[in-house]
């Protein structure tokens, strides 16, 4: 893909996932951007990319840079992105795109009016049996969609002494368990269905208020050691949440940062007038679908069984597992397509920035739906 | 067990599966009693069983029995069972058990003041490695319970041309998927964990709301043929729930006879402070335990790796199945115990009819969550 | 069944297992014979039985038996069935049927003279699945059968100080895993195939030369406790065996009594010129079906999806786990309904006689390959 | 890594896989050897690879070059790899590394005269669960190795219009199944158990001697078009083996390319004297670990709970799951390092060049085997 290069703005676990796929695409990258010009210039050395920026403006002042990730905290997406947008640069923003909705709402009209590719980073979507639901829905397989379960549930927040930045609200938003991973979830199962859900009634929970903090810097998936401080978290360890969706249909989420055992479980289930499916993320390269009247089926990834788009995002023929940093390949693929084209292609499948302001959307609702124990439509 | 001999009434798929236990055990069945005099005499004949009861009064009036099972549909147990202890025999009642609560609390109240053996049918509770971990949460080895999870899916009447006594609210009563099978969900999962829901947010749906019905007679789990005439159906053929419980854990329950390719999918997820459990009906002779800073765990049902209330209801050593009909056998060994010793012991297992009454609550309480569209006290 | 009454040899595990088996087909048990009389009569007892004999001759004097169920220690087969078809009673006999394969000639052509009902307890057979899979590979749905792999593996006889009488040549016969765990395999996927091994290369290892014998009596599946003495064994911890079939198909079967964690892994996969088949015993109601140009499929035990087979042998709907216990009793019924007419039905599909005689032959061919170091014809 | 720079010989299927995980790396690609000028020309524009060699005798003159990765057919291994060590560059070559033992005892002579790194592609080794495998066998939780078994099942030539170079002896050698991915698993098991096997006795099958040879060019796992012609095929479409190890411990392997459903099941199961361990292939994340006296383990890939082995080549947290792809940035991870430091470190991994000899070594062996209907010593 010539005269495009990519900066990445975030040097930890997800920015490192950024950079791994979009070399392993063969895309140039022109520079990082770390938390601190410090922290950028030894992630750049540990990396091995050439170029750490001292600044955004620095960033987004270098000509060479075609579309930047944004992988910083939550909180920074908002401003960093419209700064991007300005630049006429594409973007590509970790979930959730903004901190409100009033935000995300600013940055899709931004982004619609600039032309530019503004995609947001739900890549579970590129697990190829999920491109291959999405197919299957499409295609009218599973008949009329009737009911939607699943959850999506880690451990790595299971106890007291675990910390991260996402804990806390003033960095990481009010909400936590649901719009860390429970908008994956959300985004997935509305990717594959076609359908958004248009009302909520949420429970959300914090079964450890209070919880130690480190006073030194703590990296995402990793535990801190040294000293520490008591601090109250508000912010949801676990939510549970019905949905109901515009044709009629009805799902059931869980999120939980606290179930032992659980490393990151998030799982799916579609039951259909004419067929179910499901799928599981810890063994992602398997797709259940149910049939009353013929046996179930398992269908194992494999490009020669799969409908065009579950082959498309497959990198590997059957019989060779692909996993999460697959997924990335396959979305970065879709997206850098069309940035050479300078236009998103009607067939894409990533995510957009309007649905990560539908997600900003469905938190607001869910916030609202805890604080009131009602039904809330999604708006 | 000497003078102890029992009487069934009702000789279809669930009677014909309480005669099959009580001869394994070796428990004498002085008769049965049909939905009429020959439908009796004909299953009695089918079954190898000596006597058909004419009626009720016929059975109660036979001084060999000594308790009775109740395997009538739903609408007959209050009758039935109130004429049963009112005979001073002892009785085992299929769940639900009864159309209301104000039936249920009736009955409890009867078999209270009888001091006689009153169990409910809840027998998923007998599964060797349900006894064991409701043992593991006696005893703290998940800690506090946080989050309660599961389902129960099937899929046998995911078609409009499925019927079954089950579909008419005037039959079985106003709710479907949540009292046959949610119900089961709920008394398993107290019982393991040893609380009860206190409060339920619930989500009733009918995707299928004309049924075609037989003119003719049908048996549960079969299929009818001949002529049919098309039925309005109130009842829920999927139900989508959240609970709380009193110690401030939460919980979601999903019930579904309409999901194609879930045969009797009945599945429950703890998530405890320490360490967490989940067991799938799918596979009964398999428990796992999840863990943060170790390796997850799968007990596999053995004697030897059990804890004593798991031991005591396995019938077979480590290695060989047990299944559904296994978990009878287990449940009325216990029962028939309590009947020998004419009271029930301390460390019984098996629900009592205020289990049965609680169920009634919770089934009250659903239907008006369902109708009010908010949270609802169980009481 | 009219006039049909059965007696039962043996009262240790297994002979528990068929007693309740027959129970539950409400079939009469006229008496047990217990390894002594007083072993006899308390296990009678304990079990509920109302006889116990004094002595075979005392068994077989009773008119009242019909058929005889032999589950005493294998050196006990030989004469006990001879006595018992000499007395004009039919019989089923636990695995192995004898000691030797000269013992079970004659006993086929006893048993052949007789014309009476002898059969083998292979019971696996029954477990629907496996009657299933016997039904598609003769109607071809799998094709030309290319490649039979699997294992029995099992941890009971892991230590030193696991005991059992089958440890000692003498009582169980030269060979252990194979004879006792590896014949099950063997007749499970001939009866499956319809094709029985030509030519076998065995080998076969001891790993734990010397045991703790207990000085007192030990059931199987027990840990015995006191004192102990060492004994040399001899008989094989495990077995590595290839197998050839008649129309050119391959084989591998691994036994073993050592394998830490399995408590009892039967698994068998069959590669077809058409299609696949898998089954594992300890999910045993599901069966795997391999496909090159669909998705794979999982046949959930379900008799309105099985074949007439799978259907007749299943005592449940689909969504109610069957186990050990319901494979005896459909292997049973099938056995008794022979029983009932005089004479072994064309469609009976329990082992008889001549498949008990055949692993006889089997287990000579794998004592000769494993000293020879050869391929040995089965013969 | 500076100064390094990778030249890749190749570009098919396992090529471009090997350029895709050196691009993760960062590692410069100097460029790509096609099977012939203009293949190598037009593959290297659609990867991105700047240069395309017109010969070895170009690559090896290009001084940009430190290492060579050899991806070309079996064929070819020998001859370019003695060229690429006699000038002075670093070699990972593909298995198996030779035609004959002759030619990789002599390929093995050079590289250790050289003091290059020589790599042999067992990639399956880097997932990181059987790197952690490898560590729990080495510190002992394992016990004694007592019985090791497995498989490694494909279907990709289920058919006889399946067409690959591997089928035909002169082009991919005598053996067919077993070199390809038979050694494969050998390699895994010994590296994972630090043992050999020493005797071998093997079985060889050929289901499909005449297959349908496309006149066109076949890449590999794609199914060609137009028009074919009739071949004979000798080489093994499945095989199955017994194993001996020094120790005295057992094994069992059967490789299979025609085993419909099964895309690429390699599995592998060990019995020790402490504890057994197990793992697949279709769900490379997730380690098994087999207890007699407590519950079975299921360590799902963490970093957090494995040993330093494991953690130092997974590339994510637990919870997101690895694939292919990922074993090969494992791999040659630690490869290059070794490159950078110019030795092979004591704590490498990888297998080397007397590894790969061992393969071919083992494969005569097996040809001798089958020829023979013998035990053979592999030497």
């Amino acid at each position: 893909m010539p005269d495009i290069s990519a900066a990445v703005i975030g040097t930890g676990f997800i920015g490192t996932v950024h950079i791994g796929a979009l070399r392993r695409l063969g895309i140039p990258i022109a520079g990082v951007l770390g938390s601190s010009a410090t922290r950028g210039a030894d992630r750049a050395a540990a990396l091995g990319v050439a170029k750490a920026y001292a600044s955004l403006d620095d960033l987004l002042a270098d000509p060479a840079v075609t579309i930047v990730h944004v992988t910083s905290p939550n909180v920074a997406h908002y401003p960093q992105v419209k700064a991007i947008l300005a630049a006429g640069k594409h973007v590509i923003c970790e979930k959730p795109l903004a901190m409100t909705a009033a935000q995300s709402a600013e940055m899709l009209a931004l982004a619609r009016a600039s032309g530019l590719i503004a995609a947001v980073c739900y890549n579970t979507r590129f697990y190829p049996l999920n491109q291959h639901a999405h197919g299957m829905t499409k295609s009218g397989e599973l008949g009329e969609l009737r009911l939607i379960t699943g959850q999506f549930h880690q451990d790595w927040l299971a106890k007291d002494t675990d910390w991260n930045w996402r804990l806390e609200a003033d960095e990481g938003g009010p909400l936590r368990s649901v719009s860390d991973i429970g908008t994956h979830w959300i985004d997935l199962t509305s990717f594959i269905t076609g359908q958004k859900p248009t009302d909520v009634m949420a429970e959300l929970a914090t079964f450890i208020p209070d919880r130690q903090k480190p006073l030194g810097p703590v990296e995402t998936f990793t535990t801190a050691t040294g000293a520490t401080e008591t601090r109250r978290i508000t912010t949801d360890d676990a939510a549970t949440l019905l949905l109901r969706y515009e044709n009629g249909g009805r799902g059931v989420l869980t999120t939980s940062q606290i179930s032992r055992g659980r490393k990151g479980l998030l799982t799916w289930d579609i039951s259909g007038s004419k067929a179910s499916a499901a799928w599981s993320g810890e063994n992602p390269d398997a797709l259940w679908i149910g049939h009353r009247d013929q046996p179930n089926q398992i269908l194992l990834r494999d490009p020669s069984l799969m409908n065009p788009l579950g082959a498309a995002a497959s990198a590997l023929p059957g019989g060779h597992a692909e996993g999460f940093a697959d997924t990335w390949t396959a979305f970065f693929r879709q997206v850098y397509a069309d940035v050479a084209q300078g236009r998103r292609a009607p067939t894409a499948t990533y995510a957009g920035f309007e649905d990560g302001h539908y997600e900003m959307q469905f938190c607001d609702a869910v916030l609202e739906s805890a604080r009131t124990g009602t039904w809330v439509t999604i708006r």
